[in-house]
């Protein structure tokens, strides 16, 4: 910390962000230390974050809110690990399981990919609880046992641990009490603090926008997805980030269990398209900003490459078995947790699916019990949806569309409702289709 | 409470002020409910204090928070006291002890005049601080001896008691540790819900305007004191808002037994001409509006006559031997606190002066031990300053234009350069003056 912080006064930076001001780095840097020591309390950094809710922040601000919370615990050290350090997060989404593709297909290019994730929440789904579907699969990894594991495979998927950035766990808490959650700056810093503390070279963001994402509209969508992009480069990381569309669920499985059976139909180079082309999209940029491919094509080809040779589900395969997995999965579907029960959902009328509302459809397989409305609450891994159909497709009256797993009657009866609603039927095919990505932004150095 | 009460979430009243939508009367009153009773954090009501600081409120809402606030606790009932119950507020001042003339000059005239008021902090005085320079003089008065006195009387002066307006207490320590003072909305409704918890018919309101005032531009004291008039007349009480200046002291004596002294003065109808002109308009406006003056200019002459006859300095007299003090300091000021020594502050050069700082001055005083830093601070009531020149008065070189009275040198010499550097003498008379009344704010149905 710097001289100034001995003085440090929060009324003053309090008074200062309300005034429209910008806060030095100092005060900055001496907000988040006096808050993450406990050294002030709620209710001065709670009134701090409404006033950045409706001032903003600039991009130096922004930069050096993400350096002090990210400096709040610590940062891994992977530099025994030769390879170049990328990473991918998501801004999360209904039926997004692109991180457990990508983890193994990248680092099958011989890319190291430090993975820390979260836990489902709401309608969206989490890695963690996706993994934790795999009979056991620990995502509590000791740093060390990340290190080796990052070492001996090229990848490792692990939770948030206390270490690291303790200022983001402390202040998100604050935010969701305080409706402060709702601010594109300190939800890059929130997001960028996290992802820096693994330690990596390079970063590529997957923002997704559309009904079922928290940016529902590709201008909001934009301006985080550039917020990030400069806060890295300020950072001196390459960060790339990719907005995709969340206006219907991604793939066609929905449900810890089952999304873990897709993505090893993704690895197998099958599965549904629109998972399989943003995968490789994905793959391809971090394949390009590791170094591993010089044009974002050339590492879209290596991706579908690792794929059809096996190599990718291989690195899957071993990934499970080292965090102490069963990687019999792999070949035998009918070791994950299965659901006991089976339920169509037919459609009402003929004609073409013109939406799927994903909020809706997430909180059906929440209801089913494969979700969280608390964070304290148990996940079934067994439970979900499968979709027949996507937008644009036909259905004929009584067409069953969806399928539900569950275990318990009247949880599927109010689960089918909300699919049934979430899906609305036209009686012409849509004339436009919205596209898979939306918008590529990149730092200034990089190419496509 | 009405029946929404019940499913009060402070989270969502939180995000609807963020977003800038007006409240409804349920959602204030359920937020100062649950905040007087201590059933949401802190640290919840902070960020919508700062949402309020940066959205604004309408008027219903300023109202409705007024409301909320004044019936968190008790709301005297005067209802046993024929008379007309009137009262008047300050924003706060250097000099301003138009409190203690107006409460028996206006009570001399048949209104009761049941005043609470409040001590001094920073650099403004306290009309508490004042009064207990009397020797004896008590404003901690039990509710029913307040309200004996008034019926006697005809005035009282007491200080906050923890019955009245608690929310406003809790609200005001919230906002003064977290940057969220400065709001006319919320400055409103801590005022308005004070003074109408006295149960008052009628308020007169002299709202500062100036260098030494809270409100710095006349278009923001203006704006204050427009709201304060339309809440209270929302509420059902005639009030009228006279925006005064403050660009240098009120009167000549700054420190709490010196502006006794004055006070004496001005019912004995001598005392400087600004502060004795300004109790005038105040307490015609508080004539006019208790019912006994048909015109302004009515009570402006009625008030002339209670000073000329003595019955004004009469009732002050029955007022301080009701309250406890030794009504003898009217006629011999030693009986009042005196400091042990004097100094002459004298002008650097020849010449006119221009300004005086009313905040510098203030903090002389404060410096001197006749006023509060902290809320815990002890006040000397001997000490002060004497003003021999105002602004636009001519001053020769070497010439002294105040006097210090002090009890610690080192503190008198702290004070002097304060004092010095507080006032400009320039070559040329000013060629324009501050009017002491910028301008009036009544309700709809009062005339001057």
């Amino acid at each position: 910390m710097s001289a100034t912080s001995s003085t440090f006064r929060a009324i003053d930076v309090i008074r200062k962000k309300r005034d429209g001001m910008e806060l030095s780095r100092d005060e900055i840097e001496g907000l988040v230390d006096a808050y993450t020591k406990g050294n002030i309390p709620d209710y001065q950094v709670s009134a701090w974050l409404m006033a950045v809710v409706l001032r903003g922040m600039s991009r130096p601000e922004t930069a050096a809110l993400t350096d002090a919370m990210l400096h709040s615990g610590e940062v891994l050290d992977l530099s025994s690990i030769a390879a170049r350090k990328v990473d991918k997060h998501s801004t999360g989404g209904v039926g997004d399981k692109t991180s457990l593709v990508l983890a193994p297909l990248v680092a099958a290019a011989g890319i190291a990919v430090p993975m820390i994730s979260g836990r489902g929440l709401g309608h969206t789904g989490g890695t963690l609880d996706k993994l934790e579907s795999i009979p056991g699969f620990n995502v509590n990894l000791s740093v060390a046992n990340f290190r080796r594991f990052l070492e001996t495979c090229g990848c490792a998927m692990i939770g948030q641990t206390a270490e690291i950035a303790p200022a983001d766990r402390k202040l998100y808490a604050l935010r969701d009490v305080t409706g402060t959650v709702e601010s594109p700056y300190l939800i890059c810093a929130s997001i960028m603090s996290k992802k820096l503390a693994e330690g990596i070279d390079a970063l590529v963001l997957d923002v997704k926008t559309g009904a079922g994402a928290f940016m529902k509209t590709e201008k909001d969508a934009a301006f985080l997805a550039e917020l990030m992009v400069e806060t890295g480069q300020r950072m001196g990381k390459q960060v790339v980030a990719l907005i995709t569309d969340m206006d219907q669920p991604l793939g066609n499985m929905i449900g810890n269990s089952l999304e873990v059976i897709e993505v090893i139909e993704v690895l197998r180079g099958k599965g549904p398209e629109d998972l399989r082309q943003l995968c490789l999209e994905l793959a391809a940029w971090m394949l390009h900003l590791g170094g591993i491919a010089k044009t974002v094509a050339d590492g879209k080809h290596q991706s579908e490459k690792l794929i059809s040779s096996g190599k990718a589900l291989e690195k899957f395969r071993q990934m499970i078995d080292l965090q102490g997995g069963d990687p019999r999965v792999i070949d035998d579907a009918a070791r994950l947790p299965q659901s006991h029960h089976t339920m169509s959902v037919v459609s009402a009328k003929a004609g073409f699916i013109s939406s799927m509302q994903c909020e809706q459809i997430g909180t059906a397989c929440v209801i089913l019990g494969g979700g969280r409305e608390r964070k304290e609450d148990s996940v079934d891994p067994s439970v979900g949806i499968v979709l027949h159909n996507k937008v644009g497709d036909a259905v004929a009256l009584g067409e069953p569309f969806a399928t539900i797993y569950f275990n318990a009657e009247d949880r599927a009866l109010r689960a089918k409702q909300l699919i049934e609603s979430s899906c609305q039927v036209a009686d012409a095919a849509p004339s436009t289709q919205r596209p898979l990505i939306h918008r590529i932004i990149a730092n200034s150095g990089d190419k496509n």
